[in-house]
């Protein structure tokens, strides 16, 4: 295929130190810290500007829930010309990491032992505007389980998901 | 936080459109479409682009095992001070669908249904560069499964993945 | 262990032919299949009489939603003190499998693909009565997606399941 | 239907109490513990005794591997007309559960977090005998990770599987 056949495109991402957003985010409940967040207190995490989704506003962030939106776009295809199943694997994870994460008080972190994702639909540039809509099923001590949904403007779904989390409960190694 | 106190980075992505690409792929067996990206005969998908994952060679890519190689940077982490699960759900779904792929002839197609992955270890800048293979587990004339593995230079195990894909069989349509 | 200090308990289960159930079950839409064994004008299958669960009434299945009920006991523990997990696995396969036959015309049947199932609370003979919620994510022509909820008498959540089914068009080979 | 056209079968299932074998399994390694199943000097657990598994002999319980061995028979079918999902399920949770207790040393327990079942093929009561080996994947000192699969004799696969597992550390309170 020639160069002129299929010409380049570009796109250039910008980012900022997410272990210093991490440090902050120790001493702030994840409430808190999804809302400084969304307010622009903080830096979003490089993730979310290398794929492009974002959490636009208060009302999507709250105890248990928090929505993610995104656009796909080509710089997200796979090669058999779709938009690559990860999109929705890190919205997904993304959707569901937090909702469990704004049930957390401050000093409590939380990892993600796994995610299983189902796509419902293909994505594709002529989707539009995706909202990523995760929710807490249950918290616990130890483990913390949530869902997430995927849908387009007109409230169609393309994706449902599930996730196990290890809730990391507070440490005695004093703080810096 | 002060901007001087976190700067930002900045990384620029190049990709060549997809739909090419993938309308090439329609006439090309799994392996031999595989084998030409590795090749640099087809441009790779902008979500390896993007998300900075390759295939190293073509020993990488035989029937039913296609083995993807990445370097986690600070430019996949999430807000909680690693690298986004996101990042191992798009290798572990890519080599997966790609090994499934690689079995199948010219002008069939699948899609994925659904993955669920398994995150063992934390992925840092520190880890270095990781593997991600991907193997089938059975592919029949409907339905396909496979798993994937991501480990480090020294076989540390960081991730497991099993799918779901759906096989496409040819289509009477006419072809273009 | 002496047979004195652990007695042999017994339980006796009793079926009628599945293979008759499943043939008359062709004939009819999954939602006429299922109402008619609420009626008892079709046997129970074997694994609901094994495993002791049923639907309990016809306000329990509805297209796209189907809720059986059991009582966990001592012949489905296992070896570390509580109820196998396979009993919440084959809830929620049938209340889901069900839900998605319910939205399904006769002639066109379904296979599960997979199940995934998270365990948020162990089942002891102590929990008394549970329902478990099938319910349909989304069905369509190739495939469909379903959820399941088991809860006990107080809404207190148990465990959380999610399934791909393939549907099975109707064939065109004679019918005898 | 009549009762005539379909006769009812029965099948008598004895087990012991469930509880004695948990709390001597207590004193023990799970190795030594599936060991002294497999010896018959424990009782197998009810719901071997219900589903008809077994693991035939030592050979079959090492440490980070179990196999179990089932026969697939009328009494699991399901109601359309093949053995219900939830038996490929109870046997991956199991073996892929004894696989991670295989590994725990005496007063560390587990509990299954989570389980994932592909059905690759449909088991029916001409497939015979199959076995179910699960393995470890990883086991650290939270969580652990293992994997079954089912074959029929000649090494035909029928389903596949994960499970994620918490680490239950041994607790401070005195034993009896």
């Amino acid at each position: 295929m020639s160069e002129l056949a299929n010409p380049h495109r570009t796109r250039t991402v910008t980012w900022q130190d997410p272990l210093l957003t991490a440090k902050r985010g120790m001493t702030m409940s994840g409430l808190e810290f999804l809302q400084a967040m969304v307010r622009g207190e903080l830096p979003p995490p490089p993730i979310m500007a290398l794929l492009g989704f974002t959490i636009l506003d208060l009302a999507d962030v709250e105890p248990g829930r928090v929505v993610f939106t995104a656009e796909p776009a080509e710089y997200h295809y796979n090669p058999i010309g779709m938009v690559h199943g990860g999109l929705a694997c890190t919205l997904c994870d993304s959707a569901m990491g937090c909702a469990i994460h704004s049930t957390l008080p401050a000093g409590v972190g939380y990892t993600t032992l796994e995610v299983k994702v189902n796509f419902l639909r293909p994505l594709t540039q002529a989707t539009g505007v995706i909202r990523c809509e995760g929710k807490v099923i249950q918290v616990g001590r130890t483990v913390g389980a949530a869902e997430a949904r995927i849908t387009d403007a007109r409230g169609k779904l393309y994706a449902h998901a599930t996730t196990t989390c290890l809730i990391l409960a507070p440490t005695n190694t004093a703080s810096e």
